[in-house]
């Protein structure tokens, strides 16, 4: 038995390169110092050999900028091609051209790992669109667009955990598999085990309830809404839409928070504001160079609107009010506007651009509409409720939050008018035992992305295409 | 329409209270001055009346600990009781007690939402048994210990997204649905969409291969390491075991990483670690109290244990040296130890004893008892693997890792033997374009949690303890 690593050499093989500070791109492009020793690891974005020098690119994966290589064309090797695996030793040096500060100059180029170019799908110093690179599940994330999309992902994901987090938030991991479908809104995916789902005849279920994949964790965090003032969750929720939508996934992931002792819709409101604010300056602050990528090629002119929304208030209109600007549109719907009815997507374009192409909240709407836990504003017989919608332009719906009906009698009344008493007992519960006002709001994770990125299709913002009838890595 | 939340008032309901600083438990328990006008809301965990004064405790799930009202008893009312919501207005002052710095002097007492104490399960000043609150899905979160798993286990997710993101790592959301079944190990669930589950016989696929729960998202998690040479993610995977064992649960999160341009297991093995002694050491300092609740009622030794522990490197031994000790052993297992076989439940128990009840590595498994992508140690005609497993007191397997095999043409064969090449087309082209040594590991976020506190129970570390055939909420 060895007690410690230190006696245990034979796990690690030895390198036949000389020891040297092994460095990722990222570091490498921001070192101040000259450095002598020097092992930079990637994979070949570029090569080019002229007679008296070699110029290679090299990626990581750590930023969107790759580093130079410069070597001694001695140095080339028959596969060190683009998409090759390299291991580059040498002298990190200040560089003459204008494009960078530093540059590597090769003393060894070890090739880890050839790449067979002709069937790589991915081509040196071309830009592949969209489109195509989605056919290619598993490589596309080497794609610079790719790259910096899942950088930014990476960068908003731990931005959201650390908003919650400064506002003492409790984060909860609301259930995946569950057995209630939250609004009864969309088509649900079923759960058994493979076994079952072979002998069906048999139908021994592994839970004794019909299991779904979770549509909103909204539910559970009100549970927890009843024992801490302030939660959130960050996680996958799934519709069985039928649909090749650019705007809908199969898998998708919501930011759910739900506040306690909240009487206002207005509260819900700051904190999507707060959220979509902070989030999106986190990430336009550390990876600008990725959100420039998009900016740049994708959606020319997000830029400055991104700018000139984080500077202002975002509007609110009432329900009702937005009936009333449609009415009076210039334009014909396919849909005629009319008081109790949906919004379409032409109406919340419609909408949107009047404000003029801003994120708008439009508040309290028809009581029918709505499911049965958002509360009554009491302004009528069952006239409106409190809920809430964040409109933004390219996206449409990008949140919806509202208050709960924390009534005991009001939510047993509409839950018996909707024959859902038995199912949601346990909902009623919660009101029975300290319950206080209290309202929440969700954020579909990828439309926020599509959004501050100005991308057009929703599968370009996952890091694994597959969804909706397409095959599945 | 509205240009700015300033002008629509309707909106906010006022407050039958004059406006006071409205400050959570936590903040008013560690506030260092006396102050005037304080508003806290929360949830009333203790009343006791006296001829000259009410107390009070009030709970907000900011901290295990409550804030003491100190109150006129003409105060009182006949629904301030145990369990009911309220808000508290009044001045902070210093508190003649010991056992707390600052008190609440109430001026007025507003209960929010009375509490039905009868049908309460959970009572005033009793210490509840975790099989007790388990029973109550949507109620347990307001007892003192699931209040303080809770606040622990958001702790740790957000320390173990910080560690990851603080060395480098890029965040993926690996798929919840999948065709892969990844090792091949555990049964899976099947997905469906509900009108396919209800109509069977017409047997219209949503998705045009049989699609499955995640097990794990190493796959994936390869594919990226293709493009980053740090990668990492924390999500639910699932298995369909039919079991209703205390270390299993058909829903678990997993902490998986992977490390390209890896040569060695040692450099795998130091990343567990640290990722462990970072978690732990933060949710140490950052819930003391609430891990002091476990320590204190449900695994006395486990504080001093874990100490001993962050301050030790963790000890590694060998599979072949782990079968020679068993076979040494003074005592008889129901399974003989014998080499090539899997190490059970009662081998990992003795292993862990025997070398002090600390955390182990085992290294280097044999070829044939490991899943088809880890990396031939070449000792001998497909002799050992390079995987590890480390076992913990207690709970046994916490993590496992591996390098993965990375050579074309030993991947090749191999899953030639296995029948799985066509399956693996795609696993096996991420070799041919800049493969590089790579290796990862995964560590089940339950059972770390099991591990730190001592909980018997895996049930009892999850926010819904649905699972395994209960109801599901």
């Amino acid at each position: 038995m060895l007690g410690s690593r230190g006696g245990w050499r034979a796990l690690r093989r030895c390198s036949s390169l000389p020891r040297a500070v092994r460095l990722r791109v990222r570091e490498a492009l921001g070192a101040r110092e000259p450095a002598d020793a020097v092992r930079v690891q990637g994979w070949v974005r570029s090569v080019r050999s002229q007679k008296e020098v070699l110029f290679l690119h090299i990626n990581d994966g750590s930023s969107l900028e790759s580093l130079q290589v410069v070597a001694d064309p001695s140095l080339e090797k028959r596969d060190l091609t683009f998409g090759s695996a390299v291991e580059v030793q040498g002298k990190l040096v200040r560089s003459p051209h204008r494009m960078q500060n530093v540059e590597l100059q090769a003393e060894t180029i070890h090739v880890v790992g050839p790449c067979d170019i002709w069937s790589f799908p991915l081509k040196m110093k071309e830009r592949h669109p969209l489109e195509y690179v989605r056919q290619f599940p598993h490589l596309r994330c080497r794609s610079n667009t790719l790259g910096a999309l899942l950088r930014i992902r990476s960068e908003a994901t731990a931005a959201i955990h650390s908003f919650f987090q400064d506002n003492g938030y409790v984060h909860i991991h609301t259930p995946i598999i569950t057995s209630n479908d939250c609004e009864g809104a969309g088509e649900l995916f079923q759960i058994e085990t493979s076994r079952e789902a072979k002998e069906s005849a048999e139908k021994t279920q592994f839970f004794n309830v019909p299991a779904f994949l979770t549509v909103s964790g909204q539910l559970h965090l009100e549970v927890m809404a009843g024992a801490f003032t302030h939660v959130f969750t960050f996680g996958p929720t799934f519709r069985a839409e039928n649909s090749q939508s650019r705007r809908h996934l199969a898998e998708f992931y919501m930011v759910e928070a739900e506040l306690s002792f909240t009487e206002s819709l207005q509260d819900i409101m700051q904190v999507m504001e707060d959220l979509f604010k902070t989030v999106t300056s986190t990430v336009l602050s550390r990876c600008p160079r990725d959100v420039e990528l998009f900016h740049k090629y994708i959606a020319p002119e997000q830029k400055g609107r991104l700018e000139q929304i984080l500077k202002h208030k975002f509007m609110i209109i009432s329900y009702s009010e937005a009936v009333e600007i449609l009415k009076q549109a210039p334009q014909t719907f396919t849909f005629k506007p009319e008081w109790g009815c949906d919004l379409q997507t032409e109406h919340e374009k419609y909408l949107v651009k009047h404000c003029g192409e801003v994120p708008v909240f439009v508040v309290n709407y028809p009581y029918d509409l709505k499911p049965f836990y958002m509360r009554d504003n009491d302004d009528g017989p069952q006239h409106t409720v409190a809920a809430v919608d964040l409109l933004v332009p390219g996206v449409g719906e990008l949140c919806g939050g509202s208050l709960r009906e924390e009534r005991l009698p009001f939510l047993e009344s509409r839950l018996q008018r909707l024959g859902l008493t038995d199912a949601y007992q346990w909902y009623l519960d919660l009101r029975k035992f300290g319950s206080v006002p209290h309202g929440g709001f969700g954020m579909g994770f990828e439309r926020y992305l599509q959004y501050i990125l100005g991308v057009d299709n929703i599968k370009d913002v996952i890091p694994f295409p597959r969804f909706s009838h397409s095959c599945l890595l």
